[in-house]
């Protein structure tokens, strides 16, 4: 295999570990998202203590928190990963769609940064960061804000183009 | 082409399949759609008899009930591929949306999963069964619940993590 | 690296291409945006004047407009990707999610129609047109619809399917 289709293969392999995340979450099947991480991983939603987990034990407990949802959809896009030997960073983003009890909803649009490193023959989050660009339908836990630019000084909306 | 690429190779063709069942959906062009199935496949979105379909010209037939919406928007996510020779098994997530006649809309979450063969030259899907992960505004086809693993015995929701 | 390999690596580079596209723009990354598209480039995302550009700089400029929204989300999905020689066309499907400064959101499911060029060692957009398939929550700008065939003659919405 030449140079040109490892990068492609580790690329799928990475893009389906992302994946992955995103089915095993829906179905709640922590035991097999674990195994998409590091033993020693590092996660971090937001910066409250329930929303960070070291380690992949500690990942899987605390995602249990997800069953506080009658059901969820998490579908990735805008995935981008850059490949440098045996690590990768990887950034995509996610539109978690949330159940309540209650069959009211709640949604998030979100972006996930990632540190991966080749694990055996296997691509594993080794830490995974989480931002939050919007939120639909009162989901409030506190994920930080994705950084956006300001307008530049003296920026003035354009007339009429909305109304 | 070595089978490195052959697989990444077929992993892209089976990828546009899935993709152009979408587009082709939204713009109602159902002939075009419906190559991308095997003449004798069969598609059942849910157990109700008029959400089954064997054979391509059924199916094409039963797809016309997509008129009933004034538009709609099927976007594809977290497309997973597992290639076997001639044969490939298929999950895709689908984000729904759909307009009514009366300027209302209703969403679904889904999940496709899918049999493909290699049928000449081209990848077409053989077997297809639909899931839904969730829906919003209203929408009441009948599709089956994707599956979902219950919580454990003594399971208790978090404190205070949504307000 | 053979022609296989040079499709797919060709492929990939152009889905990084109009994904970061989506990225820049959440990120109001104007500068980053711009250098995605030709010096020359012609960008319609409608027939209203305001919607349209013709140069890398008058499109950084119109873009400033996106600062009227608090936040955005662009979620890519359905690319597909046509390449003759060194030049390509492209199209893909954006769901558009819009925070107003009054904390409303509105959302709109488009299309990109693109033509690429590979440019000294980068693919960028020469051309990109958009139509939408969709609106939710007073979305006003006027992007053109996309196209979708009418039922035939004759054609009845099955009973019940919905009610």
């Amino acid at each position: 295999m030449d140079n040109g289709t490892r990068a492609l293969v580790d690329t799928a392999a990475i893009t389906a570990v992302l994946t992955d995340y995103c089915r095993y979450l829906d179905r709640m099947d922590l035991e097999a998202l674990g195994a998409l991480f590091t033993i020693d991983c590092r996660v971090i939603y937001g910066p409250d203590p329930r929303l960070a987990a070291v380690g992949r034990g500690a990942l899987v407990a605390s995602l249990a928190r997800m069953w506080r949802w009658k059901r969820t959809a998490h579908h990735l896009a805008n995935v981008r990963i850059w490949i440098d030997g045996d690590t990768a960073r990887a950034e995509s983003a996610v539109h978690a769609w949330h159940e309540a009890a209650d069959g009211s909803d709640a949604e998030i649009f979100g972006l996930y940064h990632d540190r991966l490193v080749r694990d055996g023959g296997d691509w594993r989050i080794a830490e995974r960061r989480m931002e939050m660009t919007g939120s639909r339908g009162g989901f409030r836990v506190p994920i930080p804000p994705a950084p956006r630019a300001a307008p530049p000084a003296g920026w003035r909306p354009p007339e009429g183009l909305d109304g």
